[in-house]
């Protein structure tokens, strides 16, 4: 942590600032500048929140070194974490897909995806049993009856499911029918579910929140991390900026400094990152293109008359399509999927 | 409703829009323009979610003409809300103002700024016991320990409780201690709480999450009003932006916007709102004058030492100066505080 | 354009917007819905601002049907656009690369530059003569001089020549050398300039400004092409959001929308777009699998000693590698580079 | 400037490091902390940019230290600047207002504006007569005669002309009619317009950009100000950001942070701030309880059929009002206007 005092900070500002680095067990390296004093703090200030030193007389600035999360940090572990539950494998090189319906809707259609995604390659299906929905009034999932119909659909195809838990108190009945728990964008600061999904041993995608830096990001899938669940993949899925033609912004630019910051995978969704069935296929490409360890994408039998997110998800044969693309890049790439 | 036509959209096209929004019950009215076809939909449509219709051939977008909550909308309910618990009164042209730490620490600092802050004229203290915090190495809160000091401070001044509630399963200690509960930013989006607060009828303080457009900061108020908890604060606490000398960015034209669109009341955070005390006092001043109904601010014995949000928290004397600045111009403008 | 009214909107609101409407020369057309009424407004009324109807009594809301832009759009041209100067080809299923230093520094470097360039396949070099810098204590371009030394680099390679034109009064200079006149980010709503370059026969690259939507690119396109240029490339290079970890965001989902909404073609910046040399070789093999028409890249025989954007340029070798690795994913997508 | 190495760089990277500290002509101090080496970077490093360092192998981070911009710097001047042109007074406790409309349309609407706006307070006259508009197709300003109708307003009134540049080539002209240059928002990165206004002696009202930093708008200013003209005013517009509700986000608490950073004063711009008439009120009180140094605001004799910005613009009554509300809430807070 580096202390930056204004340029008319005093002997006794600065000596109050050293004192109180050191009340802190860090020590303090004070170099006179021809404009300003800095004052380096070294030691493992990771614990130690910036503003506690920000808030002293004569302080410019502190501008933190160390990042503040650890288990997910690249430099605590360099090689790549892969996630594998029987076929899917997401991470050292492999692209793993999973694909399905925003909302499990009944066993009919989600049978028929499940069928359809894996025809075309996928080995996860997604489908969302807990639905958070902005409005009160929107059609908010099956619940239960809609995991059963998830398991019916894995004892048909064998596909690996992954399906949102939206609360700890769920995690009993969610994790008896999931294989890959996910955490919504919207919940990424939940803390308590992600302490609650940080004690179970069952894989987790966390998606990132429209307006959370990656470092915020880190440090959700650090919750997770604490508490010793170690298979965790990050995911994509758009920020919100002052772009209105897409319903957020994908910055997939996020792929390669995220698997430079972390060894964890890194997963887009290209669905909700555009909001639009039409750009999903060119944003899917891109993708893996950039680099990703996996996709998640929505598909639906019928997007006219799907209960949510029609218009962001994929036909049958356009994801067939999509992935056959993606495909071909991937091998121009040397990579698997 | 309004649904907008390519200009290539074929005849055929249009009339499966036509039977489509028939089939929910609506009527259609196509209006062939110059250029286009539009076509309006008439009758309730809260419900349908535009991007069912969005996704047919032909359809250029489709554009939502009624706001998608009914509960919070000002055009539902004329005149505006008035929020009483004891002495903290909030709306109907009078300021309302919530003060104390961060974080309740000891039962010494809570009573401490209990007496504080109702000296300068606060009427409700707030005070965080379970405490959502980015780093799950941070400080997490005091929990039923600090709650029972917040009752001591009530005892003690008379003041009202204000504290967060950070998962639905807390409800019923939470609801034990608080005049008021708190709904954080980073909750604003998790329904399942809301629901649960809904359920309660202790009023809610509800902060927009950084990310959230009005409109879902209004569907979040609609998730508690619609189970029957009739008083709602809305908070804004500031946004994120490109911008980064302000830890967030504090829209104020929020509030006189909140008031036109709904009958809850507005209350500013200006602590959150800048992040650096130094700009508290100014925006404090300025929520004022933009028409806030109440203010929250965060005021800590020692903010040097604080265990949390120090570096946004005033000193007894600055909070002093602050109301004393407030209340002048709400005079100026006719309003009480 | 549609425009909504309030709920408590009186006929005689009504009948003003009306008699307003036709004072425009436009036909109204008025449809009472359950809650509101809504006045349809047909004719070509791209020059009607909408705000001269929102501004009247009752009315909540005006909605504009019509893109803003002509001359720019897909449904007036439907065929694509495609830029040739001798061997650089951008669009059409050819994607052109434009590459080289941010500034000229010297002869020897920019003829190194362009032979190194050119012998990994780019048609087109880049290179600053006129630099706009954020700081005034900035390095500002060599002007005339490097003009000079871009024309020598033409002369040895045959490459296209692209350089940035920052003033109308520059115009009779830069066009002497430029094949391609750049209008850069800072300089997308300098309509003068915009028009100027508009009266000139010189293909033009369009950068989008960072907070610019994309109506407003394509309203700047528009002053060129209203100008009688016909040959405008749009190039995205990054948009300012909260995103700190890079320079800017790159939102490659631009691409398949501009290219749904405009014939022009677009080429992408991955240098600006991300501001880190590491961060580029990725999101050019995305952009090229994201349908991009073109990309610009920065290339510097020495980047830790170039005067400008050195920390986003790219060496010789890694720029060799990255178009390698492009033009495998182009081949598998079936287009030409 | 600190530069923050790797954890894994080598001791010959460090060296590298050190080594370019020093040709640059600056001290290079090297702490070696408990996870990582930091080199504090000693001397006079304004021109020295960032990223020139970056760039080396082994480098993570690096970190300016000192603020780029120098005149506009606070800590180069500790009293505040105040610009005073007859009657209009910026600065130094006294709140000047400049008001009028969008553009000039007639000798008779500009002429009606004057004596309004001069009869409700304000001491200088608003007025656009070169208009840069987002589309071709917009009423583009009358121009010289538009200036000659401000000069007209001026004789009759006595008010001091503001008006916008927006080319250097119009600076001759607008200069012989304009008491104060406005740059605005889009200009604010037109280095050549900057520097060209910087070497005229006609104080300037510098417009922030929409997507502008604080510090890309003090080096604009710099630009201006080191070409010898020392009268500028900082104007805050509003920023984009992905609220849509106003037209641009105003942030107040630039106000505060800018008069820390800088002794130019501060004028804040309500009525593009918001986009929307019914907002501008509350937005002009909160800009001056926000410690304004000025207010620039929108006036029309009939907005409805305003040729540019009507929705944003206020009647003479509606400003007469809002300028009464300002005034009490500047005496409440000792200030003059």
């Amino acid at each position: 942590m580096i202390v930056v005092m204004k340029t008319d900070a005093t002997a006794a500002d600065i000596q109050k600032v050293v004192v109180k680095v050191e009340s802190l067990g860090l020590k303090a390296h004070t170099i006179v500048g021809a404009e300003r004093t800095v004052i380096a703090v070294v030691g493992d200030n990771r614990k130690v929140y910036k503003e506690s030193l920000e808030i002293h007389p004569g302080v410019a600035e502190v501008m933190p070194i160390l990042a503040p999360y650890k288990i997910a940090s690249r430099e605590v572990k360099k090689d790549p974490t892969v996630i594998q539950v029987r076929d899917l494998v997401i991470g050292g090189g492999t692209i793993g897909v999973i694909a399905g319906p925003c909302s499990v809707e009944s066993e009919e259609q989600i049978v028929a995806c499940a069928r359809a995604v894996k025809a075309a390659g996928a080995t996860a299906l997604r489908g969302g049993a807990f639905k958070p929905r902005t409005s009160p009034y929107s059609f908010q999932g099956l619940k239960k009856e809609g995991l059963e119909m998830m398991a019916t659909a894995r004892a048909e195809t064998g596909l690996v499911i992954v399906t949102e838990v939206v609360a700890a108190e769920d995690l009993p009945l969610v994790t008896k029918y999931a294989d890959v728990l996910q955490v919504g964008a919207r919940n990424m600061q939940n803390y308590r579910l992600l302490e609650a999904v940080g004690d179970t041993r069952t894989p987790v995608l966390l998606k990132r929140g429209p307006s959370a830096t990656i470092e915020e990001l880190l440090l959700a899938a650090e919750y997770i991390l604490n508490g010793g669940n170690s298979q965790v993949m990050l995911c994509e899925r758009g920020i919100r900026t002052f772009e209105t033609h897409t319903r957020f912004t994908l910055p997939l630019a996020t792929v390669a400094y995220l698997q430079a910051k972390t060894h964890l995978p890194v997963v887009v969704d290209p669905s909700h990152g555009t909001g639009h069935t039409y750009l999903v296929p060119s944003m899917s490409a891109a993708s893996v293109a950039a680099g990703a360890d996996g996709l998640i994408l929505e598909v639906h039998p019928d997007p006219q008359n799907a209960k949510s997110d029609g218009y962001q998800s994929m036909t049958f044969k356009e994801f067939a399509d999509t992935m056959a693309t993606c495909r071909k890049i991937a091998e121009a790439l040397g990579r698997k999927m």
